[in-house]
């Protein structure tokens, strides 16, 4: 379930911070070529993919003006014709690329251990790519070891230590796109020039508790199955309900509940009073990305509680 | 990935500990009417089920001689002309069974906080829902927080105050059936009549470090697509392609290599040496349930390493 209006908020707040493209929304976060549609709306028509399958759908919905796969990919035979920029940062990744797109960005490694080349080898690479007639159009560079930091002192110290390393590697690299970032320093990383946030829009308990101007949108609503009067009540949404990697979700309604655990079916938790078998439940997902993965559409809610859309989580699997 | 001959070595063992109806599979940890056929054919026609969606499935394929759906449901209309069991442990339970459908069975709580009514107050449902004209085939009590204790004599003791409960209230509800267990008690629950194991026919690494004749049967093949000589590597599965309640999922393929985190579309893990790009991973999740619940199909691999078959993950979602 989508809350409009905390949606709206979200989308309203994140145009006038970042518009147009100095944001490229990250469609991992949501995996719903409607929500991107609002996204474009909202006035940015430049979107991050992390999968060929998000690329896709994408494309398929006019929404591929300029699509960054901020990933890289070995095999590209699915993106030849879209408008995709591939994210390169190896001599295999960037011959994958020559095969069948025409534009790469460099993805520097900036701190967080996983994909992206040694700052000091991005030259290198741009060189190599150029070479295979591949365009160059900039860097990127993801800070993810960073965006979830609680103090916002530590997020802006370690952020510019990160953009440091990204913009030594663009000086060698060259091209107009320094690309980066996420909802947790969509504010603080002014050292990019367009912002990879993808979260923002339907926002998690793991972004809920940090000083972000985002409400939360995204509810999983599960129907109390069982109460037990020893004091506890099961609701119907589990482990294949929710990303579990950032830990429990979080009830919500009703308000003061306490999650015990989940099964894959169910959740356990405990209220004062106890609800009643039939009562609705609220609940926040933890991690708003690998959530939405498992769920087949979202249903978008007005004011009055009504459902006034439905949107198929269209981008789901690779 | 299904290893096909490690899937025929669990098939074959679970049928000859327990032939036909003394196994009730529980299809959630496959969530696959392919699979599901194969274990028809190793002589279990009847299934065990978590959700409607899966009934439903079964039914479309042929496999509802016996179907029990294992949990408590409000709405039943969906379940309305299918051989259907429900799971019930309330009048309000009972009354949406009576709406729909025929047979019951009183699921009674053995000890883990979840559903399932007091051991004492099962007799008293079981008049209700014959009130209503239901039949009432028995009970049902999931040991569900014994069956993955390491300990196999802390697992049968445990076991064994579980099913008085549950035999308990067998005496004051009646009917032939008594069903509950896992894999993780298949054989050491003979209290019960029937067994409700899923997880035998594929596993995952909570159940492979028990004491069990099963061979781990799925696999997540992933692709090395970035290698960073400080010393590590990053494949592309991730956050979406495992059940994280268990924690992380174990590189089996490279030997020895150490999975340090997941992000939503890779694992980054280190290794001696180091693998290269291009290279495959084979990855064991640490929980199989919620893990198929993300992908769209299996595919088994025979023992030349040829894809033998592709099997649709035909029964996700709700």
């Amino acid at each position: 379930m989508v809350d409009a209006a905390a949606l709206d908020h979200n989308l309203a707040a994140m145009a006038a911070a970042l518009p147009g493209p100095r944001m490229r929304p990250h469609v991992k976060a949501h995996k719903c070529s409607a929500l991107a549609r609002r996204q474009a709306d909202a006035g940015h028509r430049t979107f991050t993919a992390a999968t060929i399958r998000e690329c896709e759908v994408l494309a398929a919905n006019g929404l591929d003006d300029d699509i960054l796969l901020a990933n890289e990919v070995l095999d590209t035979t699915r993106l030849r014709g879209l408008h995709v920029t591939v994210a390169v940062d190896s001599e295999a990744t960037i011959d994958a690329a020559a095969a069948n797109v025409e534009r790469v960005l460099i993805d520097v490694n900036v701190g967080l251990p996983r994909c992206g080349c040694a700052p000091e080898d991005a030259g290198r690479l741009a060189d190599y790519a150029r070479g295979k007639g591949l365009e160059v159009r900039g860097v990127m560079g993801y800070e993810g070891h960073v965006v979830g930091l609680d103090d916002r002192a530590e997020r802006e110290r370690q952020t510019a230590e990160c953009m440091e390393r990204l913009l030594a590697a663009h000086k060698d690299v060259g091209g107009d796109v320094v690309s980066a970032g996420g909802t947790g320093t969509y504010d603080i990383n002014t050292w990019a020039n367009e912002i990879q946030a993808g979260s923002y829009a339907l926002m998690d308990t793991a972004y809920g508790h940090l000083d972000l101007p985002f409400r939360q949108a995204l509810y999983v609503v599960g129907t109390v199955i069982s109460v037990n009067q020893q004091g506890w009540a099961v609701a119907d949404c589990g482990l294949k309900a929710f990303g579990m990697d950032h830990g429990n979700p979080a009830i919500v309604e009703p308000a003061g509940a306490t999650v015990w655990f989940l099964s894959d079916e169910h959740i356990t938790f405990s209220a004062e009073p106890l609800p009643r078998i039939g009562d609705r439940v609220k609940v926040v997902p933890a991690h708003v990305d690998p959530t939405v993965a498992y769920h087949e559409a979202m249903h978008v809610v007005g004011a009055d509680g009504a459902v006034v859309e439905t949107w198929p989580i269209d981008m789901r699997g690779w």
